[in-house]
C-alpha cells in the first residue's frame, strides 16, 4: 500500500465519521428516535432528554453530559462489568499516552548499531514500567468496586445460593428432595434454608415457549381487529390464518378464536406437565439456599464431599444468566467437553490462517498483480485501483473478525459452563486468541507464513527473526485498520445507523403490538464478548507498532479516547446491561495486556536484533519481571474474582430478608404456576424442609 | 561386573540377612534389649511380649503376628500416615506381582524385527492396566481411611483451628489481639471461640531451653550423689562441674547447689520474658479456634480478605508440628523462598551427577582399568577385585542416597512450610528427582550422559534412543543394588543392630537418669522423608527394567514383600509415630509411582524402537493414557488430601467439648506457665473476647 491510498483511506474514514456524528446529532433530537438513542433511560423510566427541551438543545451535549458523568453513574445505570470496561479504556488510553514524547521518533530511521538505539531501549522499559504501574492500579481499583458491589446492603438473590452438581444417586430410601435437603441441614444445621432440585425442563419449555407464542399472536390478532374496526367498516375485519406449515398452507380459520382455542388447550397441559416434571424429572443438580451470605459464600469455596466429582459445589449465577440445561452435565463431561473444545478452536485457528494468508496477499500491490493478473484492465483504472487497495483489505479483516463470534459463543456453551457471563468470557479468550494469531501474527508474517512454517518448527527462535524482519512493513495496514476501526466503527456505533433504519422499517412492516415494538427497538448489552477482544487486539497493535512506527501512537490513544467518550454516551443512554458479573471480565483483560506487552517486548527484542545492536538482550530481563509482574498479581488478586470473599459478604443487609422471594427468582418462568406450590407433591419445588428461621 | 561377581555379592547379602535375622530372634528375646525391640508398646505401657513368656516363645513369631495383624491395627498404633504406608508397599508388591508369567521371558533374547515383539507389547499394555487398577483402588481406599479418621468422634485440635497469616498492620485504635478477634467475629458470629496471636519467641524460648537444661542437669547430679551415697560412703560424694566453657575451665562448683541456684535465678527471668513476648512480641499470625468442626474446615478453604496476601487462611497443623518460626513468613516471601530453593535443588542435583558419573564408572571393568590404572598391582588380585566389583558401586551408591535426607530437610523447611509433614513431604518429592534423576538416569546414562548432553540439548527425543541402548547394559548393576536394598537394608532394619549398640553404650557410660536412658532408646518415626522415596526408586527400577532383565522382578517382589513384613513389624513394635498427617503423603506416592510407569513405557518404546519393531508407535496412546489418568486421579481424589472435606467434618463428636483444652494444646512449652493466663494483659494468649458459647 502506497502513501497516497493510505491518505485517501484515513480521509475518507474520517469523513465518513463526521458525516455519521452529525447525523447522529440530527437524529437523537427527533422524538420519534428516542427508542433509539435513549432506551436505558426510557426503561428506567427517565425522560430521555434529561429535562431540556430536546429541539432547543445542543447537538453535542452528548459530549459533555459523557465527560462530566461519574463512575458512581455508570455502576447505578449500568453495572459494575461497564465501569470496568470504562477501567480497561482509560488504562489503554494511558498506556498509549506514554509514548506521546516519542511520536516523531522513528526506529526506522535510526542506523544499524548505532548508539541512539540505547534510547529506544530504555524507551522499552519506561513504557513496561509505567504499563506496570497502571495496570496495578487498575486491577486495585476494578477489587475495590467489585468489593463494594458484592458488600452492599442490597438483597442478590445469588448471593444466598449455590449451586450443587454430581449429585450421587439417590439412597433407595430417599428422593432426590431428601437426599440434599438432608445432606446439607446435616453441614449446615443453622443457615440451610432450601434447596431447588434441577428438573429437566425440555418438554414443559417446549409447551410453555408454544403457549406463549399463541398468547402474542392472540394479542397481535386482536390489536390488528382493533384498528381494522377504527380504520374500514365499524364492525372491523375480523384477522384469519392457515393451519398447516408456516401459516401457507391448511385450513383458514378465524385467528382470535383459533388461538383462543389453542390457548385454552395448552393451559391445562402445561400445568400437567409443570407437575410431572417437578415430579419425575428431577436430576442430580440443585440450587440450595442459605439464609446468610456468608455461609453461601464459603459454601462455594469448600469442599463438600471426600471426591470432588460428588456433590460439587460452587457459587451460583444470577437467575438471568443460569443456562439450566448446563447445569446437569458431570464433572468429568464438562472437562471433556472443554479439552474438545480447545482442540477444535485450536484447528479452527490454524485453518482460518489459509483466508487470511489471502487477506495479507491484498495488500501489496505487486501480489495483487503477481496473482490477480486477468484482472490487470480493471486494476490500470486508477481510481478503482486506489478505492481497493486503501480498503478491500481492512474490510476483510473487519468481516473476518465478525463472521467468528456467534461460532465462539456457540463452542463456549458447549463446554458445559452453567452461566451466560462466564460463556461471553470464555468466547472473548478465544476471540483474542483469534485476532492475536490470525489477525496480528498472521497478517503480519502473512504469506510467507507457510513458507516458513517449517523453520520455525525447527527453530521457534527464529519465529522472533521473523517478526522483526517482517512486522515494519505491515505498519500502515494496521494504522489503516485502528483508523478504520475508531472512525467508522465509533461512527456507527454512536449513529446506530443500522439499528435505527431496522427498527423503523420493522415498525412500519412487522410490529402490530407494543410488545413487538419494544422488541423491535431494545438495545440489548455492551457485547463485551466481540467488543473485548477487539479493543485488545488494538492494544497489541499499538504496542508491537510504537517504536517502529509511532505514527500508530496517536491513532491508539484515539481509539481509546473516542471510544471512552461515545460508549460512555451508549452506556449511559442505551445499552441495558442482560447480566452483572461484578467485573469478572477483568482478570481476562488484564492477562491479555500483559500478553501483548511481552509481544511487545519480543518484538522489540527482534527489532533490536535487526538493528544489530549488541545489548538487545538486556531485554530479557524486562520479560522475565513482565512474567513475574503477571505471576504476582494473579496470586494476589484473582481468587477474589473466581470466588466471594467472606470479609465481603459478611457485611450487614439493610433490607430485611424474604428468603421465599430470592428462592422464587431462580424459579424458571416455564416453571412458574400458582399451583406449581403444591406441598401435596414430594417434587423438585416442594418445602419438605422448612429449615431456615426465615422459612 | 561379571556374572559370577553378581551371584557372589547376592549370596554374601543373603548370608548377611540371615545372619540379621538370626541376631534379631536371638537377641530380642532379651529382656534388657526390650526398650530397642518394642519401644512403642512400652510407651503404650503394654507388656512387650503380649502375654507369652518370652524366653519359651518361639522365635519367628513376630512374622505370624505381622501377618495377621489388620489394617486397624496398624492405625491405632503407627497412625493412618503408617497405614497409607503399607498399601503403598501392597500395590508395589502386586503390580511387581503381575509381571510373575514373564520371569522367564527376556526381551534382550528376541531377534530384531520379530513378530514375538507383539507378545511384549501386549504385556506393557497389561501391565499398564493392572497398575492403573492398582493405583484406583489403593487411591479409593486410602481416601477413605482419611476421611474415617478424619470424622472421628474424637476431638482433635487440629479439627477446630485454623492457621492464619499475612495479617494486615494493626489499626491506631486496636491492639494485634483485638484486630484479630473483630475480624474473626464479625465473619463467625456464632462459632467462633478464640484467637492466639502468634509470638516471636526465639528469646523466650532461649531461657526456656536453658532453664530445662539446668533442671536436667540437676536431676543427673541429684542421681549421681544418691548413687555415690549407696556405692561409697553413706555421706555420698557431691559432684561437682566447671562453669566455663563446655565444663572444662572455670570455677569449680557444687553441682546441685550451682544448678538449683540458676534455677533459681532463670525461672522469674523466664516469667518475665513469657509476659514480655506474649505483650510486646507479637507478630502478625494467628491460630483461630472455632467451636465447630464444619466452620474450621470451610475456613481453612475460603478466601475471607479480598487480596490473597492478607488474612490468608489455612487448616492448622496439628500442635505437635507446627514449626512457629515460619508462621510469620509473609505470602510473597515465601513463594520466592520456595522458587529459590527450587532452583538451587534443581542446581544440586545437575551436579551431583557429576560424583555420580564417576559411581558409574566404577561398574565397568574396563573403566575400572583404564582410570584406575596405577592401582592395577592391587586389582590383580582375584579376591580384592571380586569383592570391589560387587560392592564397591552399589555401596557408594546408598551412601550418597543418605547423604542428601538432611540437606532436602533443610532447604524445605526454608521454604516457609508451617508444619512438620509437609516439609517432610516437600523434602520426599525432591528426594525422589534426586533418586531417579541422578541415581536411575544418571548410573544408567553414565559415564556417557556428557558426552551426549548436547546431542540431548539439541534434540530432546535422543534421549529414549540412548535410554534404550544404554539400559540393557546396567540391569546388573540395579539387580544387585535392589538384592543389597531389601537383604542388608531390612536385614539392619529388624535387627536394629546399630541402635542397639548405640542404647547399650550410652546407658552404660552416659545416662545417669530415668529421662537420660529413655532418650536413649526413644524410636522415633518411620522416617518417610527417606524411606518413600527410596521404595520409589525400587518401583522406577524394577518397572523400567522388568521386561527387558525380568530377572528383577522377582527381586522386586521380594524387596515389597520382606518390606511390607518387616515393616509391619517395626510399625506395630518398634516406632513411634511423631506426627498424623492423615494419608497426606499418599498423592505424592500415586504420582511418582505414576511417574515411574510413564518412565517405564518411554523406556519401552524406545526399547522396541531399539528393536526396530514397526509398531512401537502403538505405546504412544499408553502414554497418553497414563497422562489422562494421573489428570482424573488428581482432579477426583486430590482435593481432599490438601483440605478438609465438609462432609466429614461435619459428623457428630462423641466426647463434649473442652475448647479450654484445645486452645491449650497449641501454646508452646517455653510459653506455658501458670502466670500466663493473666487476664490484666492484653496479650496474645488472654481471653479479651470470650465469644463462643464454651468460653
Amino acid at each position: 500500500m502506497d502513501f497516497s491510498s493510505f491518505v485517501t483511506s484515513l480521509i475518507t474514514a474520517f469523513v465518513i465519521f463526521v458525516v455519521l456524528v452529525i447525523l447522529f446529532a440530527w437524529l437523537s433530537r427527533r422524538p420519534g428516535n428516542k427508542v433509539i438513542y435513549y432506551p436505558n433511560r426510557l426503561l428506567r423510566g427517565m425522560d430521555p432528554f434529561d429535562g431540556g427541551n430536546h429541539a432547543s438543545r445542543n447537538p453535542f451535549a452528548w459530549i459533555r453530559e459523557a465527560l462530566s458523568s461519574s463512575e458512581q453513574d455508570v455502576i447505578t445505570v449500568s453495572g459494575v462489568d461497564a465501569a470496568v470496561y470504562f477501567v480497561f479504556l482509560s488504562t489503554g488510553r494511558a498506556s498509549n499516552g506514554t509514548f506521546s514524547h516519542l511520536e516523531k521518533l522513528s526506529m526506522g530511521n535510526v542506523a544499524d548499531k548505532s548508539s541512539r538505539l540505547w534510547a529506544f531501549l530504555v524507551t522499552t522499559y519506561w513504557v513496561s514500567i509505567v504499563a506496570y504501574y497502571l495496570l496495578w492500579k487498575a486491577y486495585k481499583h476494578v477489587s475495590e468496586l467489585r468489593a463494594a458491589a458484592l458488600m452492599s446492603p442490597e438483597v442478590r438473590a445469588e448471593q444466598f445460593a449455590v449451586l450443587v452438581r454430581d449429585i450421587p444417586p439417590v439412597p433407595e430410601d430417599q428422593t432426590r428432595k431428601e437426599q440434599i435437603d438432608s445432606y446439607f441441614k446435616s453441614i449446615y444445621p443453622d443457615t440451610f434454608y432450601r434447596s431447588m432440585v434441577v428438573t429437566n425442563n425440555k418438554e414443559v419449555n417446549k409447551i410453555y415457549e408454544e403457549l406463549e407464542g399463541y398468547k402474542k399472536k392472540l394479542v397481535r390478532a386482536e390489536t390488528i381487529y382493533a384498528e381494522s374496526k377504527k380504520t374500514s367498516k365499524p364492525e372491523g375485519v375480523r384477522p384469519t390464518n392457515k393451519t398447516g406449515f408456516l401459516g401457507l398452507i391448511g385450513e383458514k380459520v378465524d385467528s382470535i378464536e383459533y388461538y383462543s382455542e389453542k390457548i385454552s388447550e395448552l393451559t391445562p397441559k402445561l400445568e400437567a406437565e409443570q407437575k410431572a416434571t417437578l415430579r419425575d424429572k428431577q436430576q442430580a443438580a440443585a440450587l440450595v439456599f442459605f439464609t446468610s451470605r456468608v455461609t453461601a459464600a464459603s459454601a462455594a469455596q469448600s469442599l463438600h464431599a471426600t471426591m470432588l466429582d460428588t456433590w460439587n459445589v460452587m457459587d451460583a449465577p444470577e437467575p438471568r444468566q443460569v443456562i439450566w440445561t448446563n447445569l446437569t452435565i458431570k464433572l468429568f463431561e464438562r472437562q471433556t467437553r472443554q479439552y474438545i473444545i480447545y482442540i477444535i478452536v485450536a484447528l479452527t485457528i490454524f485453518f482460518y490462517m489459509i483466508p487470511i494468508t489471502f487477506v495479507s496477499a491484498f495488500t501489496t500491490l505487486e501480489n495483487l498483480k503477481k496473482y490477480l493478473s486477468f484482472l490487470k484492465p480493471v486494476y490500470n483504472i486508477a481510481a478503482i485501483r486506489a478505492v481497493l487497495e486503501a480498503y478491500l483489505p481492512q474490510i476483510a479483516f473487519i468481516v473476518f473478525l465478525d463472521l467468528l463470534p456467534k461460532l465462539l459463543l456457540f463452542l463456549s456453551k458447549l463446554e458445559g459452563i452453567p452461566s451466560q457471563s462466564h460463556i461471553e468470557r470464555a468466547a472473548s479468550v478465544k476471540f483474542f486468541y483469534f485476532t492475536v494469531v490470525d489477525g496480528f501474527i498472521g497478517v503480519t508474517v502473512g504469506g510467507t507464513f507457510f513458507a516458513t512454517f517449517k523453520t520455525i518448527e525447527k527453530d521457534p527462535n527464529s519465529l522472533l527473526t521473523i517478526l522483526g524482519a517482517t512486522l515494519p512493513g505491515n505498519a500502515t495496514f494496521f494504522l489503516t485498520f485502528v483508523a478504520l476501526e475508531f472512525f467508522v466503527g465509533y461512527g456507527l456505533e454512536l449513529s446506530r445507523i443500522f439499528p435505527l433504519i431496522i427498527f423503523h422499517l420493522k415498525r412500519k412492516y412487522l410490529c402490530k403490538t407494543e410488545a413487538e415494538v419494544k422488541e423491535a427497538w431494545y438495545p440489548g448489552d455492551l457485547g463485551y464478548a466481540t467488543r473485548v477482544p477487539e479493543d485488545m487486539l488494538v492494544v497489541t497493535i499499538t504496542l508491537c507498532y510504537s517504536v517502529m512506527a509511532p505514527l500508530i501512537i496517536p491513532f491508539g490513544v484515539l481509539y481509546f479516547g473516542l471510544g471512552w467518550l461515545i460508549l460512555r454516551n451508549q452506556a449511559l443512554k442505551v445499552y441495558v446491561p442482560s447480566y452483572e458479573s461484578y467485573g469478572r471480565m477483568w482478570p481476562h483483560m488484564h492477562s491479555r495486556i500483559l500478553a501483548a506487552l511481552v509481544l511487545y517486548q519480543l518484538t522489540m527484542l527482534a527489532y533490536f536484533g535487526a538493528k544489530k545492536f549488541y545489548y538487545a538482550p538486556f531485554l530479557v530481563p524486562l520479560v522475565i519481571s513482565s512474567l513475574i509482574f503477571a505471576y504476582v498479581c494473579n496470586k494476589k488478586f484473582y481468587r477474589f474474582f473466581r470466588c466471594p470473599a467472606l470479609e465481603v459478604a459478611s457485611h450487614e443487609l439493610k433490607e430485611t430478608l424474604h428468603m421465599e422471594r430470592i428462592f422464587r427468582a431462580y424459579v424458571p418462568p416455564c416453571l412458574c404456576s400458582e399451583k406449581v406450590e403444591d406441598d401435596r407433591f414430594e417434587d423438585a419445588l416442594s418445602h419438605v424442609s422448612r429449615a431456615g428461621p426465615f422459612a
